[in-house]
This record gives C-alpha cells, structure tokens and sequence, in this order.
C-alpha cells in the first residue's frame, strides 16, 4: 500500500464543466490524472524555528529529507499539481498513502478532513476575488500535516492568500514561530476562510446596487444578474459548507497532531466559517428575494404599461364614434329626420361641445381613480 | 500567550457593508482592529455586595485590582471600544487570553459563549429601537464573567438597556444585590434580549398597516417596504438565532462560575430567546405572505384595467364600424343597390336605433357577468 | 426566594400587539405586571375523594391551607390574574418560586413545563371558538401540579373548556374521583388539546368553501380570506407547537409528581397533540397551495378578458378599415382609376359581401382555436 | 382499569370534515363514540397451525375463550366497529386496557404502535383505490397482537386486502402456517402497505396525463386537477409517514411478542413503508413543479393573445388612419391646397399602394421577429 | 427457511410506470416475480488470486461449488434475472435467505445494505449515460459478499460499467489482485458512483444551455425542457440518496465481511456519492431558478408586446379621431359655424400639420421613456 503506481493519463478537458473530479467509468481507484509531459511541480521549503529561518526553493526532492531531520518545523509548499515523477518523489519522502495523493492531485475535491494514523489529510477551497472584479476563481487547497512538517499543494501556483503567514513567519511577528507544525496548519486554514470575505463582501454590494436596480428600472438584465448572483452564491456555498464540517471534526474528533492550545485558535477558525456561512445564507435569501421583487415589478410596470393604453383608448375611442356618426351620408334631402344636427346653425360646436364633455368626464373618471399619477 | 501585542492598525471603512468583522487576508489572528488614535474607552465600576454600593468612573485602570480584591461584586463596564493602550491594562489586569480580546474588538461577532478555564466569554447583540421609528441599531455587548467580577464591553457608549439594571443594584431592588457576579450577568443578558421586543412590535405594526395596504392599494412603494422588512427581520434573525444556541449552552454545559439559583433565571431568559425567534419566524413568514398577496393584488389591478379597456372596446368598435358604414361614398345615382339606406326616410332613425341596440346588449352582456361592479 | 415583592405597576395597553409578554426593558426580572386597582382573582375549591366531593367559592384565601390538610385531591381554580394581593396571598400558601408567579401572571408566555422540585408548573394555551364564528380566541392556562393539589389559573374567567371535567367529578363518572391530582391535571390538559379540535374544524370548512370559490370566483376578498386564514393558522401552530413539546417532556422526563398509570394517558393527549400539529400543518400547506391556485385562476381570467378583446377587436378593426376606404373622397370625376368600385351596379353588395367574408373567415379562425367556448 | 364502562353515544355526524377523531370538549377520556343501536360487529375466527385449519363466524363471543386455549394462533377478525356490547364482551375476553379500545374504536386515530405489556396495539391505515378509478378509501385497521393470538377490527367490513392472507393460510402457502401469530401481524402489515402501490399506480398516471395537458392546452380544469392531486398526495403523505414511525418503532424497540425471525420481516415491510414514502414525496413535488409550469404557460397564451392583438392592431390602426385622412372633407375648390390628392389622376392608386406599402412593411417587420410563428 | 418455493408467476407490465417493485395486493412475500418461460440467466465467473486467473462461463450451476472451494476469490456475475430454476440453483449453492433473492430478484428496491450473518447484501442502483445522449437508463444492481466470494446480479446485462474492473482484474493492474473479495466489491461500488457523474455533466451542459434560453428566447418548449430536467434530476436524487445511507451504513457498522483496509477505500467511495448528491443538489437548486427566470422572462417579454401595442395605438388612434372630425358633414351653407376650417385657404395643411404634433409629441414622449430601446 506503500508503494505507488503512477500510469501514463491525462486529465480530459471535458471535465472542466463539472464541479467536482472523477474517475471516468473504468479507471482505477487510486489513480493519478496527470499529465505525462505536465512541468514537475515548484518546491518551495519554509524552515524554521524559534531562533531561525530559512527559505529554499527545492531543485531535488531528495534535499527535502534533510529539512525534515534538522529543523523544528517544515513547510513545504508545493506549487501546481506537478506530475508523476513529482508524485513518486514525495510520496516515497513522506510516505503518503495511495489515496491521499488521489485526494491532492484528481482536484477539485469536496474540503474534508481524513486522520492517516501519523498523517492528517486537509482539503480545503480557497477563493480569490477576480482583480478585475468580475467574480471569483476556486482552487483547491491540500494540507498534509506530520508531527514537525506540514506539506501544502496549491492548485494554481500563481496566486494564495498565504502572502501574510510567509511574511509572519520570516518578520517572526506573532507567536507563529513559537509553536509547530499544527499552528502554521492553523494559520493557513484561517487565511483561506478569510479569503471569503472580500469575495463576499463583493456580491454584498452587488446585492445592493441590484436591490436599487430591480424596483426603479428591472430590465432583462437585471435578472439576468440576479440568477447569476444567485449561481456564484451556490458555489461559494458549496465550498463552505464542507469546509465547516471539516474544521468542525478536526475539533471535536481531536488529534495526537493538534495540540490543544491550537485547538482553542481552531475554534476561532470555526467561528469564521460559521459568519461565513451565514452570510452565504442571508445573501442567498435576499437574492431570492430579489427575484420576486423583480416579478412583481415587471407586473407592476405592466399595470402602467396598460393603463396608459387604456387611458387613450378609453379617451379617444368614445370621440372617434362621434366623428364617425357626423360622417355619415343619410340623405337629408330625402327625409327631415336624416341627420338634421348637419344643417343646425349651431350643429359643429355643438358636435365638439359634446366631445369636449365626453373627454372631460373620461379624464375626470380617470384622474378620480388616481391613473395619471402613476401612467405619466 | 499572555502578553498581547498590539500592532497600529485601523478599523477599514469598507468592512462596514458586511454583517461581520473579518481580518483582510494576511492578517495575523489574534491583532486588535483599532485606530491608533482612538481615545481610550471610558470605564465605570460598580461595586456592591449586600450592604454597600459604589460607582466610581476610572482613570487609571490600575486601581481596578483595589476592586477585585475588597469588594464581592465588581462590575466594571467599557464604554466603547477604546483603544490598545485600554486593552493592554484590562488584559493584564484580567489575565485575558489574546482571543477573548480580539473577540471582544473585533466586532461585530456572532453571538456565543466560550469557556477560558476560569473566565466565561459571552458575546450578544443587542438592539435598540431608533427613537425616530425609522428602524433599530446594532450593537455588540460582550460580557466576561469571572469569580466575583463582571467586565462588559459596549461598542457605543451613547445608549444601552442596562439602565433599568443600574437603578435597581443601586435601589436594592429585587435580589441583586444579594446575588452574586452570575446573576448580575443573567440581569443584563435578561435585558438584552428584551430589548428585542419593542423592535419586534414595531415590526408586527409595521406588517399590520401593509397588510391593509397591500390589499386596497398596491404601488411600487408597498413592494419596497415589504422587501425592507423581510431583509431587516432577516438581520435581527441572525443576531438572535447564535444568541439563543450560546444561553443554551451556558445553560446544557453549565460552569462553575454559574450557581445553581441562577440556571432556574438562565432557563427563564432562553425561554424569551425562543419567544423572540418565535415571533421573527413569524414575522418572516408573515412578510412573506404579503408578497405573494402583493403579486396577486397587481395581477387583480391588472385584470381590471383591462376589463376597463375591453368594455370600452367592445362597445365603441362595433359601433364605429356602423358609422364608417354609413360614412361609405357609394353612387347612389348610378344603381339603386347603391347603399339605399341613406335614402330612406327613417334611414338616420334607423341607424340610430341599430347603434343603440347593439350598445344595449353588450352592456346588458358585460353586465351579466358582472364587470361593472369590479371596473366602476 | 420564597418572600415575593410585588412593586405595583400596571399592564401596559400596547403590549397586546405582541404574541408574547415581554417586561419593557428595564424592569426587574420576577416582577409581576398587574393592575394595582385589579379586582383579587375569584378562588373556586373543588375537594374530592372517593367518597366526598365539595365545591366552594373562597373568600379568604387562608382557608385553602385546611383543603389542603383535609382531602385527597383539592383542585383550587383561580379565575382571572388577579391582583397583587391575591399572589401574596397564594404565594406563600402554596410556597411559590418567584419565577413561577412571573410565568403565571405575565401572560401570555409559550407553552412549557418546568419542574420546581415539590411542584410542576404547566403552561397551556387554551383556544376557543367564538360562538359568532369569526375566529377563536386565545387564553392562557397555568397549572402548579403538587403532591395532593392542582393549582388551575385562567386569564379570561367568563368561559373554558373544564365543564365537562367538573361535572365527571362531581357525578362521579369515569375513573376521575378514582385518582390522584396528577390524572385530574391530565383531564384539563385533554380538554385543552380537544379543545383545539372544532377551531380546526371551523378552517377546514372554510378552506372548503374557498377552494370553490378561488377557482370559479376569484375576486380581491378572496385573497383577503386566504391570507387571514394562513394567518391564523400561523397563530394556532404557534400554540400547539410548544404544547406537545411540553407534554412530551412530561413523558420523557417523567416526575414523582405523576404516577405511572397517569403516564398511559399523557401518551394518549400526545397522541391527540400530534394529531392537531399534522392537521394545521395539512392545512397550512393546502392555504399556501389555494394561493397559489388563486394567481393561477387571476392570470386565467385575464387571458380570457384578453381573449375576448382580442376577437372583438380582430374582427372589427379590419372592417372599418374597409367602411374607411370606402369613405374616402378621391374625385372620381378627375380620373377613372379614382375609386370606380363606388359607381359599379353591384358596388355596395360587393362591398358588404367583402365585410361579411372578413368577418366570417375572422369568427372561423377564433372558433377553430376555441376561443369563444372560454369567452361566452 | 380493566372494568369499561361504555354510556349511550353516538358518532356525531360533523366529525367527518376532520381528518381524525377527537372527542367534543367536555366528554370524557376513554369514553367509546358508538351508536347504541348500530349492530354488533361480525366476528370471525381463523384458526390454524401447522396441521390444522379453521374458519368459523363466531355468534357468542364467549367461545373466543375456547380458541384461546386450544389452537396455536388464533386470529380473531373484526368486522366493523360493532356497538358497546361487542367490546363489553371482548374487552373482558381479551382483558383490553380502555385506552386501547378507545384507539380501536373511536376512528380515524394516527397509526402508532403501543405497548400494553402483554399486548401490543398496532394502528394502521389501509387504503384502497376505488373501482371505479376516481380516488381512494381510506380505512383504520387495528390489530392487537398477543401470545398466540391476533385480534383485527377493520372499520368497513366490505372490502379488505387481506384476501391473498386468508387464501394463503387456508391452502398452506409459503411459511404462514409454520409461524407464530407475530408472522400474521406481520403479513397483514405487509398486505396494508402493499396496498397504497396501486394507488400511488393511479396518481403516477395522474400527473403524466396532466403533464401533457398542462403544456400544450391548460385549462380552468387542469388547475382543478393539479389541486386535487396535491390535496391527495397530502392525504396518502399523513397516512403513510406515522405509519413508517410505528414499524421503525416495532423493529427498533422490539417486543417480547415479536420473534427474531420476523424482525427480518418486519425490516423488509418498512423498506416498502420507505419506498412508499419516496413515492409520495416524489409525486408531491410534480404536482407543485406542474402548478409552477401551469402558471408559466397561461403566462405564455397570454403573450399569444396579446401578439395577436398587437399584430392586427398595429397593421391595421395606420391603415384606418390613411383611410380616415383622404375621407376628410377639406373643400378644394376653396385652396389648391386642399388635399390636392384628390383630384389627381393617379390619387386612389397612389393612396392604395400607400396603404399596402404601410401594410407590408408591418407584415415584415413582425415576420422577422418571429411573431407569426406562434400566433398563427 | 433456507428452501425457496417458487410459485409461477409474471412480472406485470403495469408496474413499470412504478418507481419500485410492488408485491400485487394479495401475493405472498417473499415470491419471485419472474416470468416461468424466462431464460435461465448467464452465469459468468471470474475466479483469481495473486498469481492466477481465469474466466468461465458457467453452463451448470452445480460447478459454482468447486470454484467456492478452490480459488482465494470467486466473482459469480450473473447477467439478467434468470428464471426460478436459476434461483433455485444458486439459492442451495450460496444459502440464500428467501428475502435477500426476492431483493434482488423482485426489481427495482431501493439501494440498501442488509446484513445476513455470513453474507452482505448490497443493493445498488446504476445510471448509465444513453448513447444517443437523451438522457440515462437506472438499472438495479445487487452485490451478495461472502467470505471469499462476491455475486452479482444484474437486471440488463447489454450495459454495465464493470468493464474497467474486469481488465484490471485480467491484466492485474494496481492492487485488486492482493486483495480479497470485499477489495472486489468496493471496486464495483466506486465504479457504479462513478457512472453518476458523466450523467450529471450531461445534464450541466442542459442546464447551461436553457439559462441562455430562458433568457433570451423563452419558448414552450424551454418550459418543457426545463420540467423534464426537474423531473430526471428527481429520479437521479432518489437513486443516489439512499445509496449514500447504504455506503454510510457500511461503513458505520462494519461487517467482519470487510477488512479495515478496504475500509479506507469505502470512505473514498462514500465521498463520492456525496459529491454526487452535492451535484444534484445544486441542479435542482438551478433548474427551479430557471422557472422562476422563465417566468419573469415571460413577464418581460409580454411587457414589450404591450410597449408595441400602447405605443402604436397612443400615436395613431389620436391621429384617426382628428381625420374622423374633419370628415364629417356638418353643412357648411346653413351656417358659418359648420366646420369653417374646411373652407380654409390652409385648412389641409393646418391640419396635417396638427397631426404632426400630435404625433411628435407623442413620439417625444415615449422616447423620454425610454420604450422605444426596448420594442424595436
């Protein structure tokens, strides 16, 4: 169970639509879905202890055995998900068992926590506000903590949300040089979750902008921003939510690997996930909301749409009966009785006399019933 | 991890959108959000014990351990958040753990209890009513309770509902003062959550009037208004909901810092918490409820107008048509089955009476199926 | 905690918006809300044993102490809150915890039970139907359980529904003379939870008529009938929810107070709550569904207003277009091409014949897609 | 406890709204609601072991006693409710605790299962698809098992599903007779919830004619029809979720009365509960997806009708215009401005084209968009 | 209870609209419903240990017993249910309990895990990707495992997923050779899990092609679309729950059937299925957003048809009315009040000009409006 086998694939493309990793139907359980030809992974060591620090980036993984002699605390940050030659390294180094490398590699995985009797296995998911404010990007996080080493392999190399603790660690601020492995675990897994809040802080606005958006002028726009609010937050949902089950049960099911001063820090972190959560509900809520808000003033705008029309009609058509009786042709010269109002001396202003009384008490009906408010 | 060290750093405007506090990614744990430059909290102490009674405003926190010592119950409020220099006194005076303070400054944070050995953290939310009735505020009160102390922490001084609380230890009102810390911090948890029944209630109001206007006289404005109170009941939901689950646990786990006498009043107080959720539940689906009356009033509205245009339509069209008819410029002269109508004698009677029939029975048809009551 | 101190004050009028009592902030916890000038409450003693039964209405109140010595089971019934006095009075007589007159007194308060050693305090809600059908109303019931006597306090004395239990005593039908205090406080229970039976029969039959009516008839008043009654219903859930858990914490956590053969019966009651919980919940979902229904039906009425506009409009307008053309005055001297349909023999014939084959192939098309069967 | 006493009453008419039975306010607890002259109820006997078989209508309820001593299993069939002399005589043939019979007797009760030390009362509810396919019947079963005997009461003695039961017994089918009177409960229970697939058949068909119906051509009928079912459903759901309960319970809690062998049973039968439970659930959600469908395509009509005005209106509105301008009566021989057109050669032409230009570039204009599609 | 009878029955076609299998009122448990004149299902075994392998298909069922005895691990496929004699053979063979083959045989059940003493029963469901891409096929798939031998039956042995496993076994690769027949059983399991997800893509791609759909162009048939997949997502949550629990189960309450290595794998498998179950939720969660867009877009779009009308009647009806008054025929000679403008030298212009600014201002006034954007 020791040694690992790592054949030849390649991870199909077309598993990007989906939200979670799998085994195409027939592959191995166990099975690593790299590519052959994929770059080996960047290996950047932190090692440190109360009094010292080094920073190396790792050409041969084989050095990696020396930091885990020598040094109190290792971390070793593994940058992009590498390939098999990579994979065969570290798995004989820290002796990782066959499906915790699955877990890493065939990313994205769910965020849990898996105890390997001298190894406790951490995925979790990180989220980073798009620069260019156009939403966020997911990425998967992998912990693997020892007693004196914690191995971290991050998705995509280019960005974390690291920055602060490798800063803390080598400015020795805080008490993180102080204590071990489990701390740094702990720093980084409050960094991530930390992370969701400008995320969330971001669709807070937009929320509030839409609120202003769907009752003065919904357009089809609107709604499509409400349901794509409403889809990026079952994402971010779907992060979280596992996210809290898995520091949940580092807590409570305990671990020789966690100390118990980590554990009160643990409890703060769990505390974050629940805000973070909550707020995911909420915006949920009112983005749900929003919808409704958004059928009822379409309905609303209707209304108005209607009255309009029917004002004029109700207004014009009455008026337009008039005009056509008087452009009727009946003889007058056969019979008195043919339209004698045509020969009146009075007949044309009484014609618009008698249009001008039907307008105005339409207009008065209309204006009574409060319409012109609303229509103009 | 006793000594705290407090790095300048300021409370970001931006965090204000978000329901609760979070550290900018890469951020220590643990560091206070306060303005350097913030004025130190105001601290009032009260000390009482059965026979005497002080209230004393500090100056220099150092003569807060003259208090712990010689007085049985020491009350020592913070007005405010103050700023780091108030921080390192009271946590050396009270031997906080570095995050019980940040939980305190850091606000706002979700309501809950946590246990520090020989010191109780409770954290609650507290609302009060705006005295212009245009909605409440929030604020966070946190409570540590230690042996024969109680230290509370208010993040604005200008208001809180402690008053009551106040006059009675000073008065001698009630038990009080014959009890001990715990139930000084069961009085003022009592009043918290009592303070969200005037809000409440202005919100039951509230719900009362829109359900009459829904229904008689739906515009844009009633839409607005629902969605205002379902996002605010949302928001008192959130911050009684953890208040609940923490007197809970205060009550399930219990502590040795909790007399017995006192668990029979906590039970009490979580009574009223689940009153409040009660009517909040209530509330929401109350305001729920609206909109969906609200959706189905303006459909309603909706079928009126257009009752309103059909009538109108239906009457005048045919009857236009008739007048156009007659308004045809056929040559009489050259055939006699050239329009004869305009010839004869009764020929305008005639059309007259045509008109009026028709008009007749289609009023005498939308009569019949009772359009006039809901149009006019 | 046995001397009770009650610091006159009155009940203020506006909480009676609210579902629950709330203390307005401020006041002391254990304090009573009545009225100073409230008459004393009306105490009414029912003495029974196997062999005996007495019933008599008590003037003073030290007189219970001697029932209380003498029978077997003494049911002392207090009608109305009373006033302070009267708590004084029946404070120390029956030796009450001062928490447990606040419960009593501060109506209303959710349904619960709580065990105070040598007694066992029951809330109840009690609803009735109002004799002129148009609704129920709501009452709050307190039961002190104690070793040989049940303690019944009422808000509203004028009527409840422990007629019939009264008269099974002092026939001495059944098994009720036969057993202890504790049987006799599940009787009133019974009677409570029956007594919610015919206020949901009453909703029943009113969602009854409505499903008639929001299908055939949909007008605004029935959209004021369906939200009433989810209303209510809401109200009616938030009384017996409580209820059964407070009976099913009777069976679980069982007493000393209540014998075992009382137990059975409990089960029984718990059984009938359930039944009351299944049926408002029943009812509930089918007042949601009639709301639905409801915009379902107003959105069908408007397709047929539309309908009927749509044809009168499609058949007319087309034919005063024609009447239109043929009114127009081209100069028919000027030139042979200007109108020479208006000097044909056969011109107005043809003309009417044109009128009549629009109209007719128009009222084919509509009767082909069925529209007048929904129309007329 | 053992003794009943049954006083004259009658199953009051107005109860049959309700969904369960429940006793008028202010009768008694125990209290059996039968009619006094409804004739006693049929009994029949199947006795049976291994080697024997019998079946016998019982006239004297006295020699039960006979087939309680010498028959292994006896199963003793209820036919109908009977009247107080029935289960005067069976409640001391059987020693039956008056709770108990008043479980049995006053119907609908919620199916439950309750344990009587030497006896075990099992509730249940069997429906039956009426033959006639428009619906179901609802019925209470009640089976008391004991040692070596099974009392059923089934509320209509017409109709029952345990005809393949009685069948398999009588010609020794399968293990029936090789088993205890555990194993009779057992496959009663299984024949119950056999019987609520056939009707569940029927709603299955139900919803797949609806979903035809509710897009293509919905109907004020088709929303009668949804309503109905999700009323059904609602029905069938309360039937079937207590029941689940009560098996879980039997399974989960044992019983003396019920062998190791029959748990097994008993296991399957509640899969089947749970399946039918998935079903309903199922269902249940159709039906609201379809009322949500239904709502969008009356939606959808509407915006046919109102294309189709739209398109008949707005072709031929200009065209009435044109029509009405070159009907004017502006005198020409007064100005040569006065509608020149008149007089010229090519006037009528010309406004004729005008007329068909207007027409035709309306005609294409609502081509493009589609519209004629699905108007026409 | 180790012998089965197999009375000749028929599987009726009736209950394929069914979602389950259901005994007909009346049978007997534990009968196999299977057609007498069936064939007899294929029998494949897959006998192998580490060094040896072979594949056989069994014609006489008696020889399963030698591959029992001699091979470490012994998978016996059976593909298609077979006849009684099948079941007669293999249930003497292997020992079957009379309700475990029922289980398997009486398709579909529920996915459940049942444990027998010796022998696992693992009832599966598999979902396999149509090939013309119209959606899934659900087949029952049931797994007994013994001490060293696994059974599998299949309903439809056309398709299954097993060929991944069936290779690796052949060419031995990764470890399935090592290891015993519960290796064996979690391979099947993971690769039944697996087969979720292509599925689930296929309807990912659905849903993101209906959300430019609903949006742009919503049609009848988006609604249809939108239904079926709610309604497949149904059966797709319903095959995937209770496998969740059955893996779960396995895990939980162990079986001395499965190693704790293999366990490890189980935990892997386990969160397969909820990923699965994650996957489906979110869809379902979009698809009923996607009614609610529908119905709005619907809303809007019918907002745009009545713009056009408004807009086209507002503009010309006005116009036609001033046609009408100049056309008609008050005679000018009686009086010089009848319509002097019709004498005018600039009557015809005047009057076109009038209609000029009727119809410009009424152009300017909606084009302030904006709803021009909107309909064109």
């Amino acid at each position: 169970m020791s040694k690992l086998d790592f054949p030849s694939t390649y991870r199909s493309p077309e598993t990007s639509r989906l939200e979670y990793f799998y085994d195409r139907p027939g592959t191995m359980p166990g099975q690593l879905h790299l590519s052959e030809d994929a770059p080996p992974a960047e290996l950047v060591s932190i090692d440190y202890d109360r009094d010292s620090f080094s920073r190396t980036i790792i050409k041969d993984p084989e050095t990696i055995n020396e930091y885990l002699k020598t040094h109190t605390v290792s971390w070793i940050d593994v940058l992009g998900l590498g390939n098999n030659a990579t994979w065969e390294a570290l798995g004989s180094i820290f002796n990782l068992h066959q499906m915790l490398v699955e877990d890493i590699v065939n990313v994205p995985q769910r965020p849990k926590v898996e105890d390997y009797q001298d190894q406790l296995l951490i995925i979790a998911t990180m989220v980073i506000l798009n620069p260019d404010r156009n939403g966020f990007v997911k990425e998967q996080v992998s912990l693997v903590l020892g007693k004196n080493y914690l191995l971290t392999v991050q998705e995509e190399p280019e960005q974390d949300c690291f920055h602060g603790v490798r800063k803390r660690i080598e400015l020795d601020r805080g008490i993180v040089r102080k204590q071990g492995a489990d701390y740094l675990a702990y720093c980084l897994l409050d960094a991530i979750v930390d992370g969701f809040f400008p995320v969330l802080e971001y669709y807070g606005e937009l929320i509030e902008e839409l609120e202003n958006e769907v009752i003065t002028r919904p357009t089809r726009s609107t709604l499509e921003k409400i349901y794509k609010i409403r889809r990026e937050l079952l994402t971010i949902r779907r992060a979280i939510w596992p996210q809290r089950d898995a520091i949940n049960s580092l807590i409570r099911d305990g671990s020789d690997l966690i100390s118990n001063d980590v554990q009160v820090y643990l409890r703060d972190c769990y505390d974050h996930t629940v805000q973070v959560m909550d707020m995911v509900e909420t915006y949920r809520e009112l983005a749900t909301g929003l919808m409704d808000v958004y059928l009822s003033a379409v309905s609303n705008k209707m209304n108005e749409i209607m009255k309009l029309l029917t004002v004029v009609s109700a207004i014009f058509i009455p008026l337009t009966f008039i005009a056509g009786v008087y452009g009727m042709n009946f003889d007058r010269s056969k019979s008195p009785l043919n339209m004698p109002e045509l020969g009146w001396y009075w007949g044309y202003p009484f014609c618009l006399a008698l249009m001008g009384i039907t307008a105005g008490s339409l207009v008065f009906f209309f204006w009574k019933r409060g319409w012109f408010k609303s229509v103009i």
